[in-house]
């Protein structure tokens, strides 16, 4: 008998059917004598769905009353779940993320998990009964529903699989696992059996659509081992952990492309201390994610700033930024048209030339590299949109991860 | 300066249109100085899709999990109506029930309002925003969400203008107000301008849709009067309140057709003390709302018990039934072909020849009684579906409601 946490993504739970489906694979495992938690995300669509209802009553619609709005996805799936595991003989009872006990900051759409009450939950899980948890979704102190942000389902997952000290977390999505590159770009990309926090954490926040940075964070701090596989099907999936030695034999263990990126570029700004620091402060201020900050300056005492924001953050940045220039000078310039490559493996840290080999192999295809960054385990550049499906290709040829 | 509760129905808040349309009305009367707090319901369609979606996954879904699901109907348009009063510039903020503070008791799927606690609500009104409450839903002590059942926003609209002393009351719908007769039905049926709480209830309980009996009840009890009108137009609705004096005048205000109803017909049971009571007792363990009883006496000592249900209780009254019947013998017929017909006016109670002309004016029709009730102020009978429309015109003639 094991403890174990599974969440099911929104194309897992995207109908009545894929929910039945669901529910008889859960009956499988609490029939095999196991304490369940099951996390559900909304149905697929769904909270697109609301949000365009939402844009459609208000260009810019409150954060409060949009998190009040998208926590309904998941308590749809979860009273489904629950109703279809009734269906066939298994006691279940369905939780909110406020009825879970998930406690969280005041920050709307994007609040952080401070606290998890599982108490009541505990209960409920040891009296038999599987619980059907809504993913995505919390309370704060002043009982007001809060949002976790896009992935936040995988993150009640893993607070709620250290909260309750499961055995074991699964996290079941549309795809198999982690693949060294986008399998529907990139013909012969292979399934990773298991991978490092760090190596996926890189992956996650480059765009590869599998998990998002936080969840993966997240399960290192507490030491949540995860696995990540398909509920379509019954093939072993990827396992997430800490490091482990032989890992480094590898150099390189993922091409990632995020085209959901936007480059800014603030221009004649003026080069003296601060004023970074004020472009920064209010994007930083408004809760927007910046990376590839680049600088470079310019003649004359003017400097342009270079960095890279989420495109679905735009408008926010646009507004964001417009205070800050009136105080810095300068002004803002937004490219859609980018897409940033990496690549990404712990055992680039104890072995050089992996710079070199990229470099080389874009060059080769014609790509322009318009920024670089690197960190320890990744290199990541930011090249014309156009050209990132090819560019992932000859990556991850030069790297030789078909034959991984 | 007024302090005013308006409810909006769902087709009043269908789509994001007419949602726009809400707010803008909500702005005129906030413009205009008044403090408001607005109860709307889920829009049009969207509680039986989720009832459909329900049943699909599950045939006799749980009733604690119909309530975590049907209340996110509300929730949506409580969210998307605040949005759409921010966009036009009117300061407003969304509550659940559980955020309005509308504690119920355990009855899931058709809960009670216990107690309001308004102290938050209130707070947010008086710094001068607009109220965005969900209707048909609260909370009950277990922190469980209920809901109210059918009905049940106006109910919450009614409890709440109680609560905060609301010096008006204005429940929006899709029709103009209260008729002599259903205007699809009864060509020439007239627009009350007023009438009693009892006459309400009577039109209410009888499948008039305006409003549901329980709300009606409510104002009557907290002397809430409230005003029923259109959302589509600026004409002037039916105001109801108590009785006064002159109401006495007209003898029959309405004729209420109720096509929702099925006649049980319980035979051949012991006719013993006991019995009934053993029958009636499993009906209301079982929350089912049982109306128009008749018994008949057969020979060799077995009776008949005759009475209705609400045909969306069928289910639930054929299982409540199936055990009483086994210790009591008998067995139940179920009959969905039935209408039930009812005349209403506080004036029957003080004037006799009423049940005498609705009976001419059915049996001219060719219409056969089923069943025959009786109350001060009104008389209702059960005839054939098929001839329910036919006998609403005929007997609406019988009693000159067409010159009201």
């Amino acid at each position: 008998m094991a403890r174990i946490v599974q969440k099911y993504g929104g194309t897992s739970v995207g109908d009545v059917d894929r929910i039945k489906n669901v529910a008889r694979r859960i009956k499988e495992i609490r029939d095999a004598g196991n304490e369940l938690v099951v996390v559900v995300s909304a149905r697929a669509g769904v909270t697109n769905e609301l949000i365009a209802r939402a844009k459609a009553v208000c260009p810019m619609p409150s954060e409060r009353e949009m998190d009040q709005l998208l926590s309904i996805g998941e308590q749809e799936t979860i009273a489904l779940t629950a109703m279809a595991l009734h269906g066939i003989g298994v006691e279940a009872v369905s939780y909110t993320g406020a009825q879970a006990g998930i406690f969280t900051d005041k920050v709307h759409t994007k609040a952080k998990i401070k606290t998890i009450n599982a108490a009541p939950l505990e209960k409920d899980l040891e009296s038999g009964k599987v619980i059907i948890v809504a993913g995505f979704q919390g309370i704060n102190d002043d009982g007001q529903i809060t949002t976790l942000g896009r992935g936040g389902s995988d993150l009640t997952a893993i607070a709620l699989a250290a909260a309750i000290k499961a055995d074991k977390c699964e996290i079941y999505t549309d795809v198999d696992g982690v693949y060294t590159a986008d399998p529907r770009v990139v013909k012969d990309a292979k399934k990773l059996s298991e991978i490092s926090y760090d190596e996926m954490l890189e992956l996650a926040s480059l765009g590869s659509k599998v998990m998002q940075t936080r969840s993966v964070e997240f399960a290192s701090k507490y030491d949540v081992v995860f696995e990540v596989r398909s509920s379509f099907n019954n093939n072993p999936g990827t396992i997430v952990k800490q490091e482990v030695a032989y890992m480094e034999k590898v150099l390189v263990r993922g091409v990632a492309v995020d085209k959901d990126q936007a480059k800014v570029v603030v221009s004649n700004i003026a080069d003296k201390p601060g004023t970074a620091a004020t472009v920064f402060k209010a994007l930083a201020n408004a809760n927007i994610n910046v990376d590839m900050i680049v600088q470079n300056v310019g003649r004359q005492g003017v400097a342009n700033l270079t960095f890279t924001v989420p495109l679905s953050e735009k408008d926010k940045a646009v507004a964001a930024l417009a205070p800050a220039l009136k105080e810095v000078g300068g002004e803002a310039t937004f490219d859609e048209a980018i897409a940033k490559l990496s690549v990404v493996g712990v055992g680039m840290r104890t072995h050089s030339g992996v710079a070199a080999t990229l470099f080389d192999a874009l060059a080769k295809a014609g790509v322009n590299l318009e920024l670089i960054s690197t960190s320890e385990i990744k290199i990541s550049v930011v090249i014309a949109k156009a050209q990132a499906d090819e560019a992932a290709r000859v990556v991850h040829k030069a790297f030789g991860l078909e034959n991984l």
